[in-house]
């Protein structure tokens, strides 16, 4: 069931140039869910159900993206036209070897980035992902300009990227942690808007996603990790220090998305909290960021008659359709 | 359900040294299927729904992997002991820096490469997949030796790799197609093979994978790309020749299973005109070679004790279990 009322997009976007309140925004709340499951008893099992039919759609979209992608690196015509439509990212003109989506995951620790690629991204074909985590940058990373690696991580045409954690680090753990004088990191939320557009305009579908959780979820979840043994791994003693600093993060966030959310490239501010909210909100993100491109599949780039009766006519083939 | 009597490894591994006739494999036989299963009216769905069963395991083996190789960065114990058990690849010294599994996929067009990744790799997650597709050589990639972008290419310990075509083109497609003189791709198996052993030295886990379709299997597909348009995409006028040369290619791959198929780096079989039986063989046979890892979840690189404490004493958290 799709959401009520407005679009998922109209609903969790970031205003453009509009101030950010992460504390008006409850992270347990399920903007845009049917009214009949805010409540249901078994909303959870519905809004998993409701991930897999979502997904299977994401699958066809992505298939279109690469098939598309692929027609037009062979110089044959494709399915869409790059200049025509007026509709987002749809009409950019610089998409001429192929349309990219790009997903862009945040979220403080615990906040669900990696639980939402496997449900999300999951669905699709993982051939056609392009999947890519940024961690503390390297030291050959360090003596570039912060965008460097993050250009050599781009999904190519045709495919869809999720950037798990990304160049808004640079303005989130940067800042915070002071790695960087105020100048250096004041300067990137430009650099970043400029780099954004020119993506867009390259035919880069940006879907920029916070996923919102609450400090006390987060105390939960950490606790998990303390108490699980198979989720050890997944704890380190630095997250306690990055929670200590909790409000600082969360104002670090809220000038990242007031700054760097724009039209070319819009910011979601997803309630995370609660999982299968999370995972419906946000392929549903991905189903409507899909929808703008208009996808369809390219015709064929040779003579379809011809190359059947090539096909039926060669050696051998009369096996076909007669076993 | 589990393979009856011997393992898939067993059953559909090529003998080290022993000629290959892919003749008497029928492409439409069901090796290990269980007796009640071969001949069942709903096989299909049983089929599929036990490939989402050992899928949602070799999830858990695939995290178990990855948290593995990140204890090893951290410096921490890890859960597999690189030397000391006898078995296969859990017991290469290499492993030091950690596991990784790599799935090498090869067939004739339409084989079914691109399905089994889907339908089997999908069932991980997407995070922690590494997948390459190697179409014909660059360029750049032509003016160096044939296994320098397949180098490129491997996964990173902790990963699940899966080479969607690979190195085995360059004694295929190369011989069939006289792309280099005869000298030149007979020196590449002993270079693969060293390769390859250098490889399962390191760590990684290989399972090749032929995927055996028939001649007419192929027609029919074929004729399906050229008669559904969502799948005029897929097809390309080439296929064709290539078909007309199927027995050419049959004898390359024969040559390239006796040649390559080793201890340290397997080859398998697969019967592959039943996409359905396709998908669970090759689901068993990653799990197989997975249980060969033996692999666990890493103790905690830290003090748990004293990190809960950390945790539920810091500022803030008393709301954590309050809520």
């Amino acid at each position: 069931m799709d959401p009520v009322g407005a679009t998922m997009r109209e609903l969790l976007r970031v205003t453009p140039g509009r101030p950010v309140d992460l504390a008006s925004i409850d992270p347990r709340s399920t903007p845009g869910l049917p009214a009949a499951e805010v409540t249901g008893e078994h909303r959870k099992e519905w809004a998993r159900a409701q991930v897999e039919l979502v997904g299977a759609e994401l699958g066809r979209q992505q298939e279109m993206l690469f098939a598309d992608a692929k027609a037009r690196q062979a110089g044959g015509p494709a399915a869409v036209d790059g200049g025509a439509s007026g509709t987002a990212a749809g009409s950019r003109a610089g998409a001429g070897a192929g349309h990219r989506l790009l997903m862009v995951l945040q979220a403080m620790d615990c906040g669900g980035k990696d639980g939402t690629v496997k449900r999300v991204a999951g669905a699709m074909n993982p051939l056609g992902l392009h999947i890519r985590s940024f961690g503390p940058p390297t030291d050959e990373e360090l003596r570039h300009d912060f965008l460097w690696r993050i250009r050599r991580a781009l999904p190519p045409p045709g495919y869809v990227g999720v950037f798990n954690r990304s160049h808004y680090e640079d303005v989130l753990v940067a800042r915070v942690e002071s790695l960087v004088p105020q100048p250096v990191w004041q300067a990137r939320y430009d650099e970043i808007n400029a780099f954004e557009r020119e993506l867009a305009d390259d035919g880069v579908a940006l879907v920029k996603v916070m996923l919102h959780i609450s400090h006390a979820e987060q105390g939960e979840r950490l606790l998990e990790r303390l108490t699980d043994p198979r989720k050890h791994w997944k704890y380190n003693p630095s997250d306690i220090d990055a929670r200590a600093r909790w409000d600082d993060y969360q104002a670090a966030y809220a000038e990242a998305l007031r700054r760097c959310a724009t039209d070319a490239a819009p910011w979601y501010v997803v309630p995370a909290d609660r999982k299968w909210y999370r995972d419906w909100a946000v392929a549903h993100l991905l189903r409507e960021t899909f929808d703008t491109l208009h996808l369809g599949y390219p015709p064929a780039g040779f003579d379809v008659r011809h190359e059947r009766e090539r096909l039926l006519g060669s050696e051998g083939t009369t096996k076909v359709n007669g076993r």
